[in-house]
């Protein structure tokens, strides 16, 4: 199993899913987005023949704060001109929402033509509620 | 502090580090390459003001057993044509030299433009002995 979560130190699937640490493949990066996971997902997916994916994103996730324009603006800010476009190239990954942030990346994951077939079938989705320690799945259709 | 260490579960900056989960902020990717976690040091530099980066790999990564290239036709073989430019287009981060890729990663990050100067300044490697479980530090110019 591959989990895709967010590296806030709060949502570590190895304890909410009660993992040894070397049951699962753990991806940690801000907001736990599949697009910026999705290299590793391909590597390991090659090298270990994949079962299943997770996507876990929590509950007052930092994600949540900020709009991607707010980002870009703050660094640009302080960077030079001449890499504004770089600034722009990123995919920041805010959310609005936490559910649909998760729905919308099982549905990317899903629809991405380089991922197994067998894989998009084993996706899915979790919400962590930050403050109660609790994961619910999500339902995508 | 922000780590970039590898997602292999031997590769777990909390346990060789001897944090408590909430000293650092934890990215985790295939080989613990900073180009693919570049919008996270910038989204939560921007957040908390990071004051220090470390750039862990380790010794037996599967990163190293393989070469993009290998990779790219691994994936080609079971993607149709019309997404082949979108395999080329990622940066798989494969690695011939823990080391090495550890120097290069730190270079890069002190090289990127839109890093803040004085956290270019507090970036460091290191590589883990994935056998002893021991870290140690790469000299970079």
């Amino acid at each position: 199993m591959d989990e895709v979560a967010c590296l806030d130190p709060r949502c570590n699937p190895t304890q909410f899913f009660d993992l040894d640490g070397y049951e699962a493949i753990v991806h940690r990066n801000a907001g736990g987005n599949i697009r910026h996971a999705l290299r590793d997902v391909l590597t390991l997916d090659r090298a270990f023949e994949l079962n299943e994916i997770a996507i876990i994103h929590h509950t007052d996730c930092g994600a949540l704060t900020s709009t991607d324009e707010q980002i870009r603006s703050h660094i640009k800010a302080r960077v030079d001109k001449e890499h504004w476009a770089e600034v722009d190239a990123i995919e920041w990954g805010s959310m609005v929402n936490v559910e649909e942030s998760v729905k919308e990346d099982v549905e990317w994951f899903r629809a991405n033509p380089l991922v197994r077939e067998e894989l998009k079938r084993h996706c899915q989705g979790f919400v962590l509620d930050s403050q109660t320690g609790k994961v619910q799945r999500v339902d995508v259709e």
